[in-house]
């Protein structure tokens, strides 16, 4: 028998497809110090166009990475909401609203960026910890060990792996042996197809091209995001970075040109910029589009509203991302979605990985996004539907109205906006005990407030004492009526049991003059930054309304408890501190 | 005769001496497309303990260079100054009160950051456009071609540069020949000595002692900036980075075993950090502080409070920073007055070399900065006094009181927080027509507000609209009544005179819904983000309070003009517009 050439490798998890979702991934991986690998079929980066909205849940997700900085120093951000609608010689100006209607939101706008300068975000951050993009790569075989699926540390998975460009007398292949493999490779995902996974759904008949430029127009509202119906058909302004804007341009499915009438399929061949140009200058008269110097990037689409039967073989290959659902953009979500969708997993793994929580507690994953991507499609049906739907006029009464569509547009704020995502009742999403803390919500993320460090006096956000580190935090608003030592005793224990994966941060409800953080019990203060209290700053400019926030009594406390990706998993009144081990003895193992 | 085998290069500016002052010359010469050369005499940067603290105005210059974020992220902050006084069985807290006074600081707190890291910052923004320190190298010879003084573009300056560490086989000798030098090598500057500047002043018989460490105290106010006056002495408290402190201890100077007494010098091998925490020991009781496990650095001085005669030889070789000032550290001025020396310095080098003013306007330089490292000293020595005097007590009626070193401090608030700094008329600084902009005071510098852009609805901070980049900001007041063209013409023709010197920026007294920028006059709207309105934000969180806040009639409008450094040059009402072509020209060639 010959000797095999053949390289192998173990690694813990192995990320096939480095867009978006998959950067997210190994990034977050390899920031928990996960043995992890990325490849991508693709020779290098996205260059320009695609997706590229970022919303405020996402902002904060981004923070909690500590990658927010550059991603709002590079971005362009949106404020404000346009509508126009049929009027005068052809549209006009209906009403101007915030772009962002969730009130907790952090970053009140949605920011957007190309999507390979948000893959270089990912890309930096991973390089500086050593982890760099194998590419060009496909894989072309997944094996499971069916045998040996119920020990987390067996590598189950072997991923044989074809180099599209080898070096020189270099192999073209290989061969990846991995305890976990996340498929985030794609609408056109390989790992689901090979895994024999079905997408439920329909296309639908909506039919947009897309054309990013610097305009050259006398069009007022170019730098807002801007929804223009017109007897003409509908148009979308994206404003993004350095000038340049993104409009998304309906095109009549009957008689687009770019459909191949047998196929039913797009023809990209048949159809070009220029012609989108000259269908959405229809609905923008009487207001004027020049012909740009040049046109960035451009595409036409058939919206699909699909999403996958399941969204992991065994809790032991997974897909995100696009893989597992695809819907339209004009909500701004797919990007989102994605990211959002290996936000939820990442910790997940590491927990398993590190022995601290069994495989079951991977389960989650697909009950929290599954649901979150049907609701997706959904929204965006309804949506989609009013953005691509005639405008009600004189003549057409049965069409659209402005208040029609800004009601769409504000009812699901919330759910545009990632903020109001809510995950279901789970091992990890206990819903006893919310009116101890009555507007925070269980299962959906923890809200910003401003906070003050007793030590310091330094005003301090309170999702930046929540970063994206694997551990749960433990919120314990004091109150002022109670005796500390044994919530200090029973939080004492539960770090010595669970330890590792907790940080605990104290929020008294006041500050008394002469009171110091060195009096608070000891397990209540890991830290000197992690006492807080919730008065103003010492200018008065912020802070001072987190117990009326979240519906903490001041004087009898609470203790929320976050976890690593930010949502609340529990809150418990101070007399029952034992709920929270009990919590944790769901999912997790005492150390 | 042989031939000559030293190198020799020309460079425009060759800075001598890579500290804060050094760096910050060098970077901003770089940014400025300006061909610098920068050496030191160190092999490398400090690495630990020395200067520290950034005052909320070199934080804003540091945001106007783009390089606040990394401060901010690195840096500890100093949000309250406490101050103990003799009281209970030793000291006792007094009062608590915020830092920073100045009210229109934007950042209403101090950086402590350890000098080694914000060179760090510099040298790595250096990095990005090619530019690094040369060392360990000194200069020998300073030669100046008086013949050819008059002219901007003779590199009047030759300079012979000894390697210290050359690599094997190399030179040790080089020679630099420089349209300009500036010396930024510290308290014992040989530009300085070489020139024969003297320094004027003279030495204290104040002896203090620092210590870093990370601190294992019972000592409440630990992470606040702390005033301790107590009958054993006084001692200051200066937060920073990664859980440390920094001690300031007094040290008598009659029995500090220290000071040689023959040469009434400090002699550090006779005294040592133990020695140092003992004596903070006895002003801290009943407080404790356990030795810890290691000190970071720790050094002993005698306050010495001396500027130089003068700042520059002929305009054509500057000294900034330690070299041309020194004085105590308590008050948190060294490395700022030395930075800002640079930040004042160079755009004005910028100018000259760029052929657009003449040498002239270097005169500005001596006459701004020197006047200020003279107010310094001057309330350096009130205020070094106040702390190192005996506090007052039952028994010692003399001694300083808390009301006494509080009004110091509250008093000279807008001074130390370095946002006070007000410069003298001057080719740039011109007072005439201060009512129309009552609250903005012309020679200071321009101050923070929230504007909201018209085209995109995004709140923008006024001081984001100013980047150190060497252009002056003509901010157009626009008002309500007024007819713009003629201002728009006025503007117009000013740009056309001093166009790349100059950039200009639309405010709007409010927001009109069909007011569209493309209504503006050409010259009042460079770029869609250059048009703003004084705006609450779409949340109505922010903004709307500029006019009122800089004294500006909403209906009359004014203009503000900025220098590249962001202080106020001059201001003038609309129908005066043409006065600030008159200002321009007092220093600057038309193009």
């Amino acid at each position: 028998m010959p000797i095999s050439l053949v390289r192998e490798t173990d690694v813990d998890v192995l990320v096939i497809g480095a867009g978006p979702a998959g950067l997210m991934c190994a990034n977050a991986l390899a920031k928990a110090g996960v043995n992890v690998r990325i490849i991508d079929q693709r020779p290098s980066k996205v260059a320009a166009g695609q997706a590229d909205g970022i919303q405020p849940r996402t902002i904060e997700v981004f923070q909690s990475y500590g990658l927010a900085e550059r991603l709002l120093r590079e971005g362009n951000q949106m404020h404000v909401a346009s509508f126009y609608n049929p009027g005068g010689h052809g549209i006009q100006l209906t009403d101007r609203v915030p772009d962002v209607t969730a009130p907790t939101a952090r970053y009140p706008f949605e920011v957007t960026l190309h999507q390979g300068a948000i893959e270089s975000i990912f890309l930096d951050s991973m390089k500086s910890m050593g982890l760099e993009v194998s590419r060009p790569i496909v894989p072309t075989q997944l094996e499971l060990d069916h045998a040996q699926m119920a020990d987390p540390n067996a590598y189950v998975a072997r991923v044989v792996l074809r180099h599209l460009d080898p070096p020189e007398g270099g192999p073209s292949t290989e061969v990846v042996r991995a305890k976990f493999v996340v498929g985030t490779d794609g609408a056109h995902s390989w790992v689901r197809k090979h895994l024999n996974i079905a997408m439920e759904g329909s296309q639908t008949d909506h039919i947009w091209g897309v054309v990013d430029m610097v305009p050259k127009t006398n069009f007022p509202d170019i730098r807002s995001k801007c929804a223009v119906h017109s007897e003409n058909g509908s148009c979308m302004i994206i404003p993004r970075e350095a000038d340049k804007v993104r409009l998304y341009i309906q095109l009549d499915s009957g008689g687009c040109e770019a459909v191949d009438a047998v196929s039913g399929r797009i023809d990209k061949k048949r159809m070009g910029p220029h012609q989108l140009l000259e269908v959405a200058r229809k609905s923008f008269y009487p207001y004027v589009f020049e012909t740009p110097d040049e046109f960035d990037w451009w595409t036409i689409y058939i919206i699909g509203q699909r999403v996958a039967s399941r969204f992991s073989v065994g809790e032991r290959v997974f897909i995100a991302g696009d893989a597992c659902h695809t819907h339209s953009p004009k909500a701004g979500q797919g990007m989102n979605a994605s990211m959002n969708d290996s936000h939820n997993l990442v910790w997940k793994l590491v927990y398993v990985l590190r022995g601290w929580a069994g495989l079951s507690l991977l389960k989650t994953y697909e009950l929290e996004r599954r649901k979150y991507a049907q609701d997706l499609i959904n929204f965006d049906v309804d949506f989609a539907a009013l953005f691509s739907g005639k405008p009600r006029t004189q003549v057409n009464q049965n069409g659209v109205s402005h208040a029609d569509f800004l009601r769409a547009f504000q009812t699901f704020g919330g759910f545009t906006s990632g903020i109001g995502i809510h995950y279901a009742e789970s091992a990890i999403v206990h819903y006893a005990n919310q009116p101890c803390a009555a507007h925070v919500v269980v299962g959906q993320r923890m809200p910003p407030q401003v906070l003050v460090c007793v030590a310091d006096f330094r005003p301090a956000e309170l999702q930046d004492l929540l970063p994206s580190d694997a551990r749960f935090k433990l919120l314990v608003f004091t109150g002022a009526a109670k005796a500390l030592d044994t919530v200090g005793a029973a939080v004492g224990d539960l770090t010595v049991r669970f330890g590792r994966a907790v940080d605990v941060i104290s929020i008294l409800p006041y500050r008394q003059r002469d009171f110091t953080f060195m009096a608070l019990p000891l397990p209540l203060r890991s830290h000197w930054s992690k006492v807080l209290c919730d008065e103003k700053d010492m200018r008065g400019r912020q802070g001072g309304s987190a117990y009326a926030a979240f519906g903490i009594d001041p004087q009898a406390g609470a203790i929320i408890c976050v976890r690593p990706d930010g949502y609340v998993g529990m809150v418990a009144p101070l007399e029952e501190v034992d709920s929270i081990a009990a919590y944790f003895a769901t999912f997790m193992d005492s150390e």
